[in-house]
């Protein structure tokens, strides 16, 4: 055991941190000017995906590549650093083809596509010329429990029919959006092993029967690329669209959300580490009382506690990252479970610490602060609710237990 | 000591929860939708006035009002659970003439103003026929210690010359704005007392040299009525135009601020109960794990501690307004940073809770628990930051501790 | 509505101040040496006690009163500001024949008993000449739900055979023990309703077959008086000894415990005020890093916090108590499971605050901070674990709900 | 990076791990009941030591062993997991040669101990034949800010005359206690630098002048090796008793703070862990309200929490563990502060979640839960109290805010 970061990693870290300094930095003001007139700046972040690629920045979240696929071929505990400095601006991972959700979507079509499959989504997808969505959540269940997902995949001859309702499918409004992968019930019988009714299938952007019904706003944000509520109203898609077997959803979505999860994670604590900084920039820069902000000691403890939270954070990570990488994805299943509940926990209160030092201006669009909350809020709903994870994590604790014990 | 209400509040109490029944909660839904497309509802909420006005229900805040003055001379205590009832629909209040901030400049007018600016200004502003704002708060420096502020006032023959830029003044966008009224330092010598060298000032919308520069998102919420940047560049008013002595500026404010406070902080717990109620709600409809949210301890848990919290600052804000009606505003002082920090804080608790047990509808416009929680969160700034009033009831602490102690 | 204290409620706060600081400060060293040295102070407390029952301080407790008996007659809100003093010094409370668990018992027997009982039992503990215990929870069941108690009371002819294991019975080693009510189940039938299969029975002290198997320490305090584990070995009392109805246990015990629990809080508050007194003398007193503690706002803070919770926890409390003078105690239910929770977990909290000013010294015997928080968490189980309560809250909170949405 | 163990510490983990099965569990009930008579258990002890020692299990802590001393020359990475296991019961350290504070001055006196004192002193202690005590904090004065401290330490001719109090010195009760190295001011000129006044003398066990005021409770447990409050009297010992150089007590102070400091965390962690099995033990054995505890999900969160917390921590100990082997424990020196806050308030807080699941069994000394919890609150004094250690945290950040950001 050690703690000493690769060659490779250290010098990924120097280039990626150039790249930002070099060229997200000074975009970032123009992608918010921008955006704030209601255009997504695709043309920006064409432009910005040229260079990254070139320098090979590309695809660093992807470790399984096959021979000509672009891309890094980085461990999980290679790429965390490098999510964590993309992270630090939200929009940056684009650039360097680290989106959500099409990261988990390249995972899992390609741990699963068929060789059509590949050539005509993944291959576009890991090329950048694409984006895709997934649709998992529901409004009219509790999507927390899986089991719950009400839409239905039904065969009907050489095609499935859906039919049903997601929401908070992110992406959907994207200039490039294609398709987006959707999780239902393929198996009506209610007698069927509960974890074994559901499939995934590929529903490319212009099925018919597929509508956008609204773009859904996050405390108040409505995303460019849109967090969306769609209607699936007998839609029709050849079997051929299926991701692997009838009945295996749930294994794929598990499969699927194990990284996902932990790269949120990473870019989260890239977020936590901006707060800190903007928290010691403003305690340092603001007088009250006669003395810097930075010299009461109640917000000195704000920035320790946020130095100490952070730096736990970020080795769990590693540690996740480290037993995907090793034991893979399912024995990590409790790790990822914990540093999904820690870091987005975190976020929101490094987050909101930095704002109470900010004053009102907090709450304003001065700083990234209030918009980094909101989003950070999100992320206790994305990918499950904390009260999921802790159930898993108390009764894999509890089971061990009797394990150990002899029980 | 009783906790028995007053026939008067009994009977008031249900005639504000009918009102809001029939009137309130109806017109809810079209308040929004006009407020979607950017339009203040100004006609709405003068109808609704004119049927408030009509059932007597006007100006429940104001205690002391003379002859002929419109309203209901309640004391403050008599007043909170009034406000609370207002308080769960936050456009609601107007239409009982008790929004924030005129509620705080009525009461200070009420009590400084001159015969010529009580016809001016004041009876307009009971009547309901205009609207002001107040202009305390800077950019450029830490308001939570006012000692900071720079806004100048200068004598200049009749006139005050004004300079300086003010924020988070809300209310300056509202169709009806006519007046706000301005905070700064009138004694440019730094040698003076330093809590002596501040007056207010009455500044007409219209004014020349008054500049609106923007109007400032609170955590992306854009208020139609505007919390708007401003600017003061030689913005010129008669001598007439200063409220209360000169050099007094801080010993109103802290006058005005007194009941302003703890009306926030009334309307504060009405949201807390209304999100309280919505957390049931869904607790109850919901399913996981094949049973009802309302089943697992840990929401339980959320609830308990909602209810016992919400039900201590009630009994804190009740006290605090006893305090003011027998005591004044000043003896008051502490128990009104303790409520003010008890309520703000508990909010965005409570309704934290509530958005976690809805889940990710949590997070959108499709309950109002998104909108609160961002009140909620800039109200730990209005009125002063927590830390602020922490530092007050600590100090008062202190001394009490030493002079009953005999050091 | 009000917050003013009835004269007679000021006029006994003075005398009991001046009572405490008079006879119980000076005594406090004397009490603290005897104890010391293994051995209960009873001639101290004797003493005392005359004094105390001259000057009318007896009795504070009890609200309903007969003709004869000694006391004071005074409400339960009235009585809370005088118990909080009391409270104080954990010991004063039996000079003044305010002591658990006797106060409860009296309570119950004042309700409950036959003639014969009060003669026997009650007068000798309203006088003060004896002392008695309540045995209720058990070592082997989760006696947080009480349908789980497991102790037997079994009629055989003119008596009842009791067999079981209670601990955690307060007062056995007391001088002047002389009897414990003992809880337990009385209808050996499994299909009777659950909350109808328990008495309640006196048991005297020097009863065959009834055993002290230990004192158990509380966070290593072992009580001179005892909080004992008993056995009971066919322990034979006559049917005389019942007390109340057979099967009616459950509701006496409820009864038992609504003032009791409030007792308990109130007493607490008042170790709450001497912890933040102390907190303060500490701050004041040290000086680090060239500043007085009380000038570090980190301090500050949970000066400030301890200030706001303790009055929040005061006013919850005379609210509880002022719904058991009015409403009753079933009425009260809720309101008093919340003062509760909220007391004894505020009681900790402010003495882990004032532990931690004092540094070192406040582990250690030289302040009472140690005991006290011991004792302050024990009160997190005694009269029922948080969660029970939190529990009882919830639920009554979503009955609510449920009935007013009308569903 | 990896998190693989070493074969050599995995190796170690198994045969330490067996030891403990195999001598130390079985002797703990012997070593509870011989110190419940007020006895040290030294034969028990001393037995056992020679078993260690015979399997190699001995001085495991110390990495930097010269030739012939006896000892495992583990790095402090290498150790953590080792001292982890040995920290869940509190006395088997001794047994491996690896208590505090002996520990701390093993290391001090391995930097800088003359050749006379490593005959006399260290040999003795990696023997395992002496104990030793450190003596430091003042009552005085608050040593958290050690300038503060008030011992003076004056040269007369070829001795050094000692002078002051010191308190909670550790083992000075100790049946093989032999010597305590003292910190105080042996420069008496207060213009010269602060941090550079003090020296650290080693004062033998039977020196004259030296008292043993009284024992010290911790939350009323009085440790029989003492938790002493020492008198110094005109002390005399010869100049060769000085450690170091004069006027660098501080720097030794640090030197020796810091792997004590970590060692204490690593022990710390190993009771959380105790304390987590034993939470969940008593969840899967008791039923309230017709279920097991462990399906409360209330519960579940505590043991979620604990868990994500305990990895978290444990984590960190090792990343600050690693520091000080390859950077030294001066610039570990953040990391060490954080790590202390961390573990420390860790500890109590899964205590107190562990008695809570117990009921008031947890209270008692029926599990180890009470006394570990009152362990870790003095943890949050020794070696400095968590504010200092927050405030070295915060200005470091800030001051590496400055740094980075060219300020």
């Amino acid at each position: 055991m050690h703690f000493e970061p690769t060659k490779k990693v250290t010098q990924l870290k120097e280039q990626l941190n150039s790249f930002m300094e070099k060229h997200i930095l000074p975009a970032d003001v123009e992608f918010r000017q921008i955006t704030e007139t209601g255009t997504y700046p695709i043309e920006l972040i064409d432009r910005l995906k040229v260079l990254a690629r070139k320098e090979g920045l590309w695809n660093l979240f992807l470790p399984g590549l096959k021979n000509n696929e672009p891309g890094t071929r980085l461990s999980n505990m290679e790429y965390a650093p490098l999510a964590e400095i993309m992270g630090r601006y939200p929009w940056a991972s684009e650039v360097f083809n680290c989106s959500a959700p099409d990261t988990g979507n390249m995972e899992l079509l390609h741990l699963f596509a068929t060789p059509e499959q590949e050539q005509t989504w993944l291959k576009p997808l890991l090329d950048g010329s694409i984006r895709s969505a997934v649709s998992i959540t529901e409004p009219d269940v509790a999507s927390s429990d899986p089991t719950n997902l009400q839409t239905t995949i039904e065969r009907d001859g050489d095609h499935f029919v859906i039919n049903g309702k997601k929401w908070f499918t992110t992406g959907a409004l994207h200039p490039n959006f294609k398709f987006t992968m959707v999780l239902g019930i393929s198996d009506q019988n209610e007698d069927s092993p509960r974890h074994q009714r559901h499939s995934f299938v590929i529903v490319p952007a212009e099925t018919e029967g597929l509508r956008i019904i609204r773009n859904l706003p996050i405390m108040n944000h409505f995303a460019l690329e849109g967090h969306c509520e769609l209607e699936f109203n007998d839609v029709k898609v050849p079997i051929t669209h299926l991701v692997g077997e009838e009945g295996k959803g749930f294994a794929l979505a598990q499969a699927r959300l194990g990284p996902g999860r932990v790269h949120h994670c990473m870019r989260t604590i890239g977020q936590c580490e901006r707060a800190l900084e903007l928290m010691c920039q403003r305690a340092l820069d603001r007088q009250a009382f006669g003395r810097n902000l930075s010299e009461f000691s109640n917000i000195q403890d704000w920035i320790a506690e946020s130095r100490m939270e952070i730096d736990q954070a970020r080795l769990l990570n590693l540690y996740a990252s480290w037993l995907m990488d090793t034991q893979g994805n399912k024995a990590a299943r409790i790790l990822i479970s914990e540093i999904k509940v820690v870091a987005t926990r975190l976020q929101t209160r490094v987050l909101d610490r930095a704002i109470q030092v900010w004053g009102a201006a907090g709450l304003t669009n001065d700083t990234p602060l209030s918009y980094l909350w909101s989003w950070g809020r999100a992320l206790r709903f994305i990918d499950g609710p904390d009260e999921v994870h802790l159930r898993s994590i108390a009764r894999a604790e509890l089971k061990n237990y009797n394990t150990n014990s002899g029980q």
